[in-house]
């Protein structure tokens, strides 16, 4: 089958790979129709990982079943199912507890596997004509009859909507409270999209691409560019100088500052300011336990120089890491089923798999125009 | 009426000062009969803040109320009561969520206000003969019948005990989990107990002061010495790998190395190292926003190279902050009343107030069996 | 000063009755300019309570602060402020953690107080030209700029706006999940609109009164009639079978049947049916322990026959009580504030004082198109 | 292989049957050690359900694992485990958020399945030489290495703990506070256990059987006989006249009042009389949708006439429902494991598989003595 390889540092390929197939009883095989690139593809993309050559990328996966392996029996041929990131047994310790973004038993010795992904476990992605599902009854989402024609609205349920709205659930996020977001790529935009369907009652985003932050307004909430004026202050005035009442950190480790220099604890510490004493901080974007290219030095050992006594003064409270997608899946899957989510609004491009890796180009670059990126293996 | 007096670094004296009164319709007026020295007193003793000369220090305060304001109206002349450290008025925006900590009433312009401390309002403090106390109707615990009785016990309930609590709260400590404290004063042998009481399967508390590992022992908790080998390893070996579920910062940012040397992230980063994925950390060791005499050069802006990058892998949260007493001290307070808490196991002095010079002399030198001082102004 | 004053029975007028004033320290007194007639001042109207002769009702109100007592501190001269119904005092076990609406000390002997209102203690109503305050502090909620251009709007969060939420929060709504209210009154209408603001993907509202069920379709709900049908069958239907994860109880024990005879048991029944395994209800509706004027022997002692035996089997949850209006009346005054909420879409009536009787005869009858009645003293 | 079969009501015998064996690739065969008989396979025993004649009973089940089907892949023959009595597949939509008592998967039409019981699917009962459980991976807590030793212990892991463990988690027990459990069998006595591990300050039981007080007394409970003097008297003069903070019933529908007559509302409309304003009340006592056989007319019905205008009045909440025993039973195993519970406390007969007729009826005649019996088929 074909599929989209990564070979080394910003060098993808569309090329041909042992076909993916039923290696046990409980696994299912998806012959994917959509597939996304996801801003942290870009991490891989870049040579900030440790990533193996040869690797299938692609981890926000829709597609319909086409086989089941004995044990299945929930997930019949034919569904159309969308495909959390993160690949979950259902029984551990922790996926009993709903954390399958922490599964112990998918890639042992860590907690936490994926599809094509730098350091969560042997399994290919889905940028690819077919897609292994392990434990295919607890990692398919079975969509609703409408699944063809809202496509590019459920297969944002594999990552960034649920990433984006799990960041307004480690901050708190309750109706009627005003939310900042730092960071308005997919990531970023789902937050301040979930914020809104959580009944905030304003929400700001914080960005410096003049594209990115029009779509933050198409939705109603404030932009704020950061490379004219200190973000903190505008989150302060427009919080009658209060600060928000949470706070979503949706860029990570490669945040860049308003020179474009990359500065890890640039959005960490600006949030610390702009959340009001007693709020809450929910860290979604992408932070790295070592990154040894990194020209920071603290950033090398995966730290940061971090406001945490004003973190203490303000009695603070923050959470972290990759989202279990499968805590929110279902219901934001009603919310586009009944008409009340639309995220397909980031999508700028649809493309074939063959035009993958030029994709994966224009959007490394940030070039203006490019927000998401959909592939169409099956078109 | 006579106080203990902060003169200057390391120097503090008792003076007679201008006697505590009503001033203002809700105030009650206490005469203190127990009020202790705590850790963070040190802070302000040791010349690390900027509080006045001047100022009468002490936050843990118990006694009998001897007048009471017009407006007053549950507190009564004759009731024993003991003062949550942090004041609060009742009807602010946090007061009314439970957030008294942060009170924005009591000391405009920031959140949270408390008698004798630094910033944290104009209030004397209650290592004194009396005390005035606002808002007495909300300040008050009226303490039950055997007040007199376990006295040691409940003046407790005015920081230390809600303070180790709430880390616990902060740490999201279940029944049957496990826990790491990091610091066995005062306040993380409060912690460790506290852990017990919601019904911790194993705790450890790492510390390495002999007096205090000692009394961690005595109350069930496994005693960890981090002199001699890392406490890191030992915890996860004493978890089978996996690390605690759950972890409290009880030591802030004057903790000491092995060496003896001070290290403002020695105990965040091992907590980060000591806890689960998907575990949660309370952060209730002071830390704070600037600390000009820092030798750390970061310390200095109030910050620490933490390990946010392990952090966000293991998804981990935390939550910090001064307690909001009033949110446990009922509970607690019960707990004593019916013989299932004894927090004065750590009482190692009790003193009159003229030895309270020579108390935070010995207190400050961690010296030997000085583990938790009470001064008894009225004795 | 004037007052709509209770006589008897289906017997209310305005008379003079002794002016409203300061009477303690703490006290507040306000001009009103709206006070709404609500569906359980008619309890009292039907001579369904034992309110005595003489008292003034009016317990939603909103007006322009015209004096203040000797220790109020917060509130100022020329405020306008909204009243939440239950008067709490801030500082007795209930208040502090936020169950103001049980507040232990404004009503000796019960929990919970309110204006002008049965069984609730010797406050006396506003619909009336001033209003007695008592904990000033504590009971204001102080509007924003806009106060008068949404006056209509910010009237609702004394009572039914808060009301109709919590209805939610005891069911447990969360964002994508379903909800079917029972009882299109002002309550169930503002419950139902409450669980759009909190991201519920589908909302039914199931009533008989064709105005109400109008109003109902307005703000997106699925108006049930149940005078045709069994209002099970349809939510069932709705829900592809399963039930509705959460449901609302605003109709309370003077329901109606399709026939129009009061049936104090059928909608917590019909509830029990309309929600699915392990789903949540919102009892909001007002039920009462003795109600000897009833024509049903058990609803007499203020029972019901209760399917407890589907309920346990279902594993089915539900809270019950009286609002605590502070709990959320800040952040719902933020959503009307920033524009993300609108109540005022229920009023029908903007009337005179003088004029109440005479809607209290209208309201009371069910007359189309009287859903929401605001008298405005001051005009 | 052996087992013990009801042959009809007040009739069973233990008796040959087929064996046990894999029917699916997730199954797993355990050789049962310990098996208990529960107050509700009374129920069964009685003839107040429909189970059909021939159907093994046994819910609380512990043993090795003999045989695994080939798609399991966490445990392993040898391992020592204990079985929830609800089985889950662990990937439906309730399954996934923990909600493993109503499984969507094994007894298509209903939510939940159990081994042995009326209504809850196909599945034999453990009261038997081996038991054939579905999804292993899911359903088998694999016992730490002193499962020999504490077996009699880790065996309550299968239902009654964690039962009444839950109860206390539906109540909303918090440390500190006052808990009174309606019942004291041994779920009841469960718990009163479990409110203590959680730190209640106080906690009342309530029975009429001096055996069972007694129990209740040893683990430090206030016994309550009820059938002297009114039990909610007697809660209400041990908590000030306030009632109790947070209530349990563990009675069910089958309870009697002081003269022996079956009443199934005594218990649930005492509770809301003993329970304090705003408190809280699970119900894990066994209640029927229908109970033809009962003599009181509502409880025919599967109603009660419950005092819905007092529980309202107070503002209660209750939770109810057959425990998600996967939600508890790792922690409690942490527990028995660290020495902090030991719940074999109530063991009153260790018998031999044969025995089991007998120790029903002895059981079922709740004789002095007969609290709780453990059957040991492989001894």
């Amino acid at each position: 089958m074909k599929a989209l390889v990564y070979n080394g540092p910003r060098d993808v390929s569309v090329k041909e790979v042992a076909d993916a197939k039923i290696e046990h009883p409980m696994d299912v095989l998806v012959k994917i129709t959509t597939t996304n690139i996801c801003g942290s593809d870009l991490h891989m993309y870049e040579g900030r990982t440790n990533v193996e050559a040869g690797k299938v990328l692609g981890h926000e996966n829709l597609g319909e079943v086409v086989e089941i392996g004995d044990a299945v029996g929930r997930v019949e041929v034919g569904d159309i199912v969308c495909l959390p990131f993160n690949i979950s047994c259902g029984f551990c310790k922790n996926c009993e507890r709903g954390l399958t973004g922490f599964c112990l038993t998918l890639n042992p010795g860590t907690a936490g596997a994926a599809y094509g992904y730098a350091g969560m476990g042997p399994y290919s992605g889905g940028q690819a004509e077919y897609l292994r599902v392990p434990y295919g009854d607890v990692n398919c989402l079975v969509l609703p009859e409408d699944a063809g024609e809202k496509e590019n609205d459920y297969v944002m349920l594999a990552d960034i909507f649920p990433t984006g709205y799990e960041s307004t659930e480690l901050a708190g996020v309750k109706p009627g409270e005003t939310v900042v977001v730092y960071g308005a790529g997919p990531v970023g935009l789902m937050a301040a999209y979930s914020a809104f369907i959580k009944g905030a009652s304003k929400v700001m985003v914080v960005d410096r691409l003049p594209d990115r932050l029009k779509l933050a307004k198409k939705i109603g909430a404030i932009p704020i560019d950061y490379s004219k004026e200190s973000p903190v202050g505008q989150v302060l005035e427009l919080t009658g100088g209060e600060g928000a009442d949470r706070g979503c950190e949706c860029a990570g480790y490669q945040a860049h500052d308003a020179e474009g220099n990359e500065q890890p604890n640039l959005t960490m510490n600006q949030l610390v300011r702009s959340v009001k004493p007693t709020g809450g901080i929910g860290v979604i974007g992408v932070f790295v336990p070592e990154d040894p290219k990194a020209s920071d030095k603290l950033e090398k050992k995966g730290q940061i120089a971090f406001d945490l006594g004003l973190f203490f003064s303000k009695g603070l409270q923050m959470g972290s890491g990759q989202a279990n997608v499968k805590k929110y899946n279902r219901h934001l899957c009603n919310l586009i089923h009944e008409g009340k989510a639309k995220p397909s609004f980031i999508v700028s491009h649809e493309l074939s798999l063959k035009e993958a890796p030029d994709a994966y180009k224009h959007f490394d670059a940030r070039e203006k125009g490019w927000t998401k990126v959909l592939l169409k293996p099956a078109a």
